[in-house]
């Protein structure tokens, strides 16, 4: 991200701990995007953010610079401090260098919360959902949100990844499940887990939380955004 | 290559033996591009082709398949088989899988030798190009060119690249030898030698070969194209 900031040629690999190696087409570019660039379902996701907004691994700050330059007050947190470093640099006001795993605000903090390119997969597995989904219902005000994006990790045909899902199963993990990490030139990152949901495990994961989802906004592939609300407290 | 034939989304990431990944940002899309989408050198590379052709390294065929429309007598060869089924399928008429390593044509089948998408690399070292050249000689007509393309790897500011050429001097290996393997999803391919040599270099392994340069065409970046034709023999 650092070398796409400052105007070099990047890619970055993405791992997968049964050797399967991928490289996102568009690049770290990607993260720097303009919001006339964005994906329509990105697009559509920003017409349901009120208030004080939270924003989970805010990466570059694309999202977030868009909504404060649209009069919302934003906190990004990204669990990087090159990210934050570059979120500062350019113009977020509020950015702190903050893992999902340490988020834990005072009540009523947020009146939403974003988690946008596929970042509801920073929630990693089913009990870690479960346990920040309820750590963020007390942060949230009464009417509060959860804005998500996520990629149904079944619409696929590829071979490796439907042998990687059945391997998930045997382990009891979610299906889309993927124990990752990131390349960069000579750089190795962490390894760590991430997480695809269908709509239907989405539900399963929020069943009893106090959350439920809203509504679904659809893409031509397997992405879609989640409007996720307070339901009726069990 | 298959999958981008298939018109899947693929990138084809490369390893060095450093640790050093990377991934083409335009992808194996590239192999497949139209004359009108090639870069300026490549186009002006075209002019200096004659006669009979031989494409060394031809990949999906683009160079093949536009000299062939053309109406030159080409014949490509790769190392791949599945390239080699791409250029049949894509109606090159003279394709064979042959490794560079196993070049050895009668005396006189080719006027024009090409070298394309920096496959000047292909010659893989110092004394592997010499002995390759050498053989190309009695191969090509009295008046044969060598089309080539390759790039400067002395002109960057990487400091892996840079110390990856400190070591190799240090191994009596040229500065801009790699030893690399191609990654694509959970396929790992065998570690080859490929070569990237500044202009100086390139005179230093044709002097005494029977070739010489007699043209460059360069570009806005590092790369560049060699037109080498028969020198006076030693």
């Amino acid at each position: 991200m650092w070398a796409c900031f400052k105007g070099e040629r990047a890619s970055e690999i993405v791992e997968r701990d049964d050797g399967y190696f991928d490289a996102s087409l568009v690049g770290p570019q990607m993260y720097f995007s303009e919001y006339e660039d964005w994906h329509l379902i990105e697009k559509q996701a920003m017409k349901f953010v009120k208030g004080r907004v939270l924003d989970i691994g805010c990466g570059a700050g694309r999202h977030s610079l868009h909504l404060q330059k649209k009069g919302f007050d934003v906190l990004g947190i990204d669990s990087s401090p090159i990210a934050i470093k570059i979120c500062r640099l350019r113009g977020l006001k509020k950015a702190e260098v903050r893992p999902i795993e340490d988020v834990n605000f005072k009540p009523d903090s947020f009146d939403t919360i974003i988690m946008m390119g596929n970042n509801f997969g920073l929630f990693g597995s089913f009990e870690k959902a479960r346990k920040l989904l309820k750590k963020f219902l007390g942060m949230t005000s009464g009417n509060g949100l959860i804005v998500a994006s996520t990629r149904d990790p079944y619409k696929t045909v590829n071979p490796d990844h439907l042998e990687y899902h059945r391997l998930n199963r045997e382990k009891g993990r979610m299906g889309g499940q993927v124990r990752i990490r990131v390349r960069f030139r000579k750089t190795v990152g962490k390894w760590f887990d991430y997480v695809m949901v269908s709509k239907k495990e989405m539900e399963e994961i929020l069943n009893g939380t106090g959350w439920q989802t809203r509504e679904f906004i659809d893409s031509d592939d397997s992405e879609y955004v989640a409007i996720i609300g307070k339901g009726y407290n069990p």
